[in-house]
């Protein structure tokens, strides 16, 4: 602490007399010792600060692997459209975010249940908050609408996206965030007051439960109210997939997520220059241990849902498929969010195995009820981001728990690691508390939209693709019109059998 | 500042008595001091040096930005030509920069008008300038000749590419870099000896004028001379889009420049860790908090546009096209890059609002003048680029003023803030000298190579598409000949129809 | 250093006085330097830190680049396949360099030959070790598989992907990363024992030899043991080229690349704050600068590379051809690698210059030998790697080579630089001893696996495309099948000609 380096001269004085000279060197000495405190207090802010702007850059990297890995999932004559949504989830949650989602969630003082201070950023920066905080916090706010507009891809109208995303984004999923990570949020775990919810509070470190529940649940919600694409499942009900059209634009769109999700674990630590208790280690281990240790079980969970996967899915389907790899590792990212800070490496290797499991039980559930998903992210997101919360209360280290919820140090842990049941039970509560909330917001509000015919495009719309007849055009010209324009009759790309001749059928991936 | 600790032996040791031991007690104290302030100091290049790095590889990133921007925006069969470009503008201006671009710049002391120090980065690093400011300046650079290579696309001669582009990057752009922000630039807001343009020196914090309206300009200039695309204003003189061949690379490139952007922007601070004056605000306030506001205002800026954008071409064209939504989020940017730094974050939504307009306008204004700029860089670059001038001549807050370019305490602000209209003079003046030198220089050069024949490609190249003719085949094989070679007669993707065989026509996409 | 801050009461207490007040004015004083120390040394910590995580996800964000530029070098059939080993080289090595990898790399002590220590990070992290240490190295790990995986791809079976890469991951390279950078690995520069390879060591600051050479002489031997792809040669021996399906790709993964070297190259330095002997220079000169300094060779050596290959091939083949200047470019980068740290930036242009040229050797030398690597990665990594491993011990500079291997000043240096021909000896080492342990390791494994037919698939698998046969189907769907499901003969993208109706070829790319 920059505290320890202050230096009072009243103090100093009496060691070294009580004539003219001594106090003169006292003021001497201790100006010298605050000049050095001062100093080091900016230099906190400025490395803690370059962590934390770094770090929203690359949840911010996320917004763009969230739209390549949606644009690859769903068919080319939607690819404009979820792409649309993932800009705008950016551009609009920016807005709304500065005017009053930030307000609801970080407003301290607050009644626990939504803040009400610092709408359009009124009194910032300040001794609580600065500016990269509110960036780092609007990163992740675009993050959940994301989440949803995969879930109900390919059949939604532009106007229930943006209703229900500015809904999301600015009350929905705020008011969630506060009560799970503001200071004086019901469920906190670092709740200021200290009266914490079964004495422990939810230990959801960087939001497998208050980001991809939250949107999974939405998802879910919109997904289930506006039914399957067409074709989706055939006349005897079994499952057809529907392929998205590019299988690079989902890898590119994975790393990319993998790669931001390196500033949403480790980055949730908010600082990097603070020291932890030396008696047990040497100066060596402190805050920047541990945000390293998180960037390492981030990734063994990852890396374990994407082997386990790939074999699993080897035995099940017979195939190698590097898009269902792709989806596992998500599956063991999103799982381990909640407690990537607070777990040894080894059981993030657990939590990435089950949850790579979780992914492929509950899509096998989704077959069976014929839930719709093309991204999977009802299940991935809200399945595997529910197991998260789980393992979180299951593997919860002592140790870990009390360096980075500093205060109350006989807080309880992870049952499997000795500590009880009570951190796993406000685990559980806050799979209930997001389940119900989302479902009580989201849920009345997609039937709403469904009631009023604002939810689902129509079936003309769905077979041609929302990119001819609502965005301007197709997302692809590998072949130019211009070229065949002094040749009548010359057609691109699609073509018609030589004996089946349909002049009525238009080419509308041409439009120009 | 590092230097309030430093601690004199000579000062102290009156204090201490003027014994033997007084004088060893005194060195022995001071030592200690010089050894913290030494080591503060170190601490302070490495801050900053981390800071700075890791934003020159930000906006290193926006290279690749506008590569994918470029790509998808210009038809498949120019893509490898225009990518070309892109890779080529950073590795020419790799060179160019380090043999004497950087020299022109930043030679310090100049005659104000051309730097001459630093040829090959001779006398490297120095108390003034270390690498890592070297390669920052180099990746913005490299986005001057970016922008103008979009406004040329589809038609130019690569010839012609070389050699405007070293003469831009080379010469043109260091020129204007050292006017505006080196330290004895003649119109620089930074101006070391005080002497400002108008009291004030012009703000154009990170660019709008420097790289934006360079680039801008320069392909203005040369998008006129050559003239449209063929086929881009039918003959009856109506604008007819030629559509790029992929919005996922303008999607995927959009948000990579979004990304690299809060290098550009916040990184432009160039140090982090510095304060400023406590008499306002406490410690928590210094430059970290400014870095931060400015990702901030770049952020609303951006977001503000793009959806001043999806809703003003809802109205006037009748779809919400996500092509459009990121040119405005990126002429959102564009514009706030000059002011970023000294403007309150409403004023950057104020910022971005008007952003879209002007690009609106702008683009208006050339399908009327029959303009043709497959990027639209001149509008977007060029015209948001002047707007966002002005716009800080309008809204630049006194304490920012300072903040950012202290030592000069009177020093005139925004208009509308109550600062009168000097900045705004200046700022104007930045604006018209820009577009006088641009004119000047890359008006005759390529003017020249229009007379010489050198500057645009023959109709039959430009039809066909430069990749096959010049550059070793088209950028994509979707379905690969090979399979088919013990097929004679078996043909690829390019199909001409049924009822009129055209057995000359060579299916040049399928090149080997 | 933090040490020279410390304070000791005893050493301080006699030039006080001896009295109690002294006693207590001594501990007072030096209480407070010990808490400046302390907090010194966690500052330290923490902006070291920083820098290595954000160096290690930029080299992440390699692995991404990797990915685009494989699927964007083969052939449309072989994406998934392709893209799919390179998610399994970050995800396997993940695992399996927590399990075993590091610790054979880096458990020091060890006999020099294999490390033994840290298994499953045990005993993390220490004084030696922190979890950001063990990311950074996982990240050099992935890369070499990479590599191979490029040299043998289009026509290598899953199965022996996995045993190859495994074993190359987990042993090989673990094993060369202990010898050469390993504190007590036997050819290190950085020996901490000090008993130095020819009083010198082999300087491979980044792994232009342990990284770089090691991925591409795996993929020679596995590729010239499995032959070239089908179609590759012609019946009379002439080369014919199997294009890759996008060039964008190809783009986006070289800037990918590009961007993530940073991370590699200044990013090796591991820590930023650093002061290095000021009686030469001042205070502003330190390990930040010479970091700086490495981003800048690395730039220009890339971009010399870069620019040499523009024009060769211009004069050599005929057209300007993007696909080959990103190869140079990379081949720039695989060369400087090595010497990064240690040269002037004018002579990393030399070794971009020659590394080009090292590159069109080698191509044209595997054309005459009939040598089929579809990424060229055994000629740009093998042989621009060993290139670069030999430039350093032409052109390392005395002082820098001082600086970044500090603790033995009179070291040999680069043979042109004055420094005699030690280090080249100990560079040459390093390549024979690259090459001979990796050929009797990675030689004898792919020629089992061919032994046993594990290691080609099948004439009519490659045919095909292994993405239709093993990987779940083709990897792209421009046109959805569903819209023409109620057409029956309607067919996709692929077209015969109308006058030879091949009814019994399928259209396996419209597979759902």
């Amino acid at each position: 602490m920059a505290s320890a380096v202050t230096c009072s001269a009243a103090e100093l004085l009496p060691h070294l007399g009580s004539s003219a000279n001594a106090t003169a060197a006292a003021e001497f000495i201790c100006g010298r010792f605050s000049a050095v405190s001062e100093y080091l207090t900016q230099t906190t802010y400025a490395v803690d600060t370059t962590y934390l702007l770094f770090s929203a850059y690359l949840v911010f990297a996320m917004q763009l692997g969230f739209a390549m890995l949606c644009a690859g999932s769903v068919r080319a004559k939607n690819t404009m459209n979820i792409m649309l949504t993932n800009v705008l989830d950016a551009a609009a949650g920016g807005l709304s975010y500065y005017l009053f989602g930030f307000a609801f969630a970080f407003g301290a003082p607050s009644n626990g249940f939504i803040g009400k201070h610092f709408f359009g950023l009124k009194e910032f920066p300040s001794q609580a908050f600065d500016y990269s905080y509110f960036l780092y916090q609007w990163a992740f706010a675009i993050a959940a609408a994301g989440i949803t507009s995969g879930s109900i891809a390919e059949r939604t109208q532009f106007v229930a996206y943006l209703i229900y995303s500015s809904f999301l984004t600015g009350f929905v999923y705020p008011i969630v965030s506060h009560w799970f990570w503001s200071g004086d949020g019901w469920a906190s775990a670092s709740k200021t007051d200290g009266n914490l919810l079964f004495g422990s509070g939810v230990i959801d470190f960087a939001g497998s439960g208050v980001v991809h529940m939250v949107g999974g649940i939405a998802g879910l919600w919109g997904a289930f109210i506006e039914g399957p694409r067409i074709g989706r499942f055939d006349r005897s009900g079994r499952s057809v997939a529907l392929r998205g059209h590019s299988s690079s634009l989902v890898v590119l769109g994975t790393f990319l997520l993998w790669f931001g999700w390196y500033g949403f674990n480790p980055g949730s630590f908010l600082t990097i220059l603070k020291s932890y208790d030396h008696t047990t280690r040497g100066s060596y281990y402190g805050q920047w241990s541990a945000i390293g240790r998180t960037a390492v079980t981030t990734t063994l969970a990852g890396c374990t849902a994407a082997l386990t996967t790939l074999f699993s899915k080897r035995l099940l389907v017979g195939h190698w498929n590097v898009i269902d790899v792709c989806n596992g590792l998500l599956g063991g990212f999103a799982a381990i969010t909640a407690g990537c800070a607070v777990v040894e490496p080894w059981a993030a290797i657990v939590c990435g195995f089950i949850a790579a499991w979780v992914l492929i039980g509950f899509n096998a559930l989704a077959a069976k009820l014929k839930y719709d998903d093309p991204l999977e992210a009802a299940q991935l997101h809200g399945g595997c981001g529910s197991w998260g919360i789980i393992f979180t209360g299951l593997f919860a280290k002592k140790e870990y728990v009390n360096e980075v919820y500093p205060g109350f140090p006989n807080r309880p842990y992870g049952l499997f690691m000795g500590g009880g049941g009570k951190l796993l039970g406000a685990q559980i509560i806050q799979v209930v508390v997001i389940i119900g909330w989302v479902s009580v917001t989201m849920g009345p509000l997609f039937y709403l939209l469904h009631k009023f015919k604002l939810l689902r495009i129509s079936r003309d719309d769905e077979t041609a693709g929302m990119d001819l007849t609502r965005h301007g055009g197709f997302a692809y010209i590998y072949h130019d019109e211009d070229e065949g324009s002094s040749m009548p009759g010359f057609k691109m790309t699609r073509v018609e059998p030589t004996n089946t001749p349909t002049p009525d059928h238009h080419h509308h991936n041409v439009v120009v």
